[in-house]
């Protein structure tokens, strides 16, 4: 019967993560929580956290105990679909943003090169049209392949080194802080550490801390 | 190539419907979450706000503009795991707590009687370990079936009117406050008004704006 499940549990797995990598729209969830930052205000005395699940599964105001620090994760969320809410957060003119994204792109078959230039376009509209926000790009995390779900991201160990390249790349050339969270979080064999995860892919608390650790500075 | 991802969908659907079914434990996700809130504090000055992916999925110290308000929700929580994480609320000792949980274990085939049951539990322990605490118990909300996800919980209908009518039995018994939602949300033919979710189960942010009216004058 165990087996049994495992099987099916695997099936279900490549069918869905088949389904979603070809799908160029994002799902239910992503529209619901756009529709609340919609309502949501932001301010220029804000502290936005903007990304998909691993951004999504913090609390940020609790994590800095600062109520201007501002959840804008959506789980799932890609970097091209970021690029499409971005509006109701530009105009509130964010006093920061911090920005971690591009493993899901990866995920489902998207060049590390695709990232940067999307990340490349965000940078472009904050500096356009919202100078005085404080831009900083953070690093996308290792993943760890010794976990058996989400197969197609903990496979992008290899893309996310080279993205991680890329992005700081990219930072030098726009003047804007380039943060470094993957050697904090990875491990001797170049793995998300087991101490940060349960799935290979997303953090612990542990794992949250940290993230903490890594840009409190930048937040005051 | 549409109808084959439509019916790949289906099955995909069916299959991991099936197995969460018949899964006793919590996912990682809840792991992930629970292991996130055992290191965030809670104080005698907070509101809590527990359950499952509704509640997991607001932000609740921005919709009040309070950063005392706090999300202790997790996506796919039932009563009964909820039971296995209160420690580290309770020994906050809470101002208030609000509870809204009951369809995903419906969703799962559990009775109402049992979701009643879990919450009459949830009560007799904060009552004797934190009897400052003031309690509210939140019905659960309408579901549509119009919408075609999600199949186990929207066609729950029938069982949420039952809980509802249980919950608010229990609460006059135990002495606390009952707060009716889910006719605030529902629409002339019993349905979760389609003004309020792109999936006939979960909110957009105009439902939680019905939910913050029902519940913020129990806030202050």
């Amino acid at each position: 019967m165990k087996i049994k499940k495992i099987i099916l549990s695997f099936v279900a797995t490549f069918i869905i993560v088949n389904i979603y990598a070809q799908t160029a729209e994002p799902g239910e969830y992503n529209y619901q929580k756009r529709s609340l930052f919609e309502i949501l205000p932001v301010t220029s005395s804000d502290i936005i956290f903007i990304g998909n699940s691993i951004t999504d599964g913090c609390e940020w105001s609790e994590l800095f105990n600062n109520i201007n620090v501002k959840n804008r994760g959506i789980s799932a969320d890609r970097t091209y679909w970021i690029l499409d809410r971005l509006d109701y957060i530009i105009k509130g003119k964010p006093r920061k943003l911090f920005v971690q994204s591009g493993t899901n792109d990866l995920g489902a078959g998207y060049s590390p090169q695709s990232v940067v230039d999307n990340i490349a376009k965000l940078i472009d509209r904050f500096q356009a049209e919202s100078p005085e926000t404080e831009l900083y790009i953070q690093s996308i995390f290792p993943v760890n392949d010794d976990f058996k779900k989400y197969v197609n991201h903990i496979s992008k160990g290899k893309e996310i080194i080279e993205t991680n390249a890329l992005l700081k790349q990219l930072c030098i050339r726009k003047g804007i802080t380039f943060i470094d969270i993957y050697s904090k979080l990875v491990d001797e064999n170049g793995k998300l550490n087991e101490k940060y995860t349960n799935d290979g892919l997303h953090l612990m608390g542990a794992g949250y801390l940290v993230w903490k650790k890594a840009v409190e500075k930048y937040l005051n």
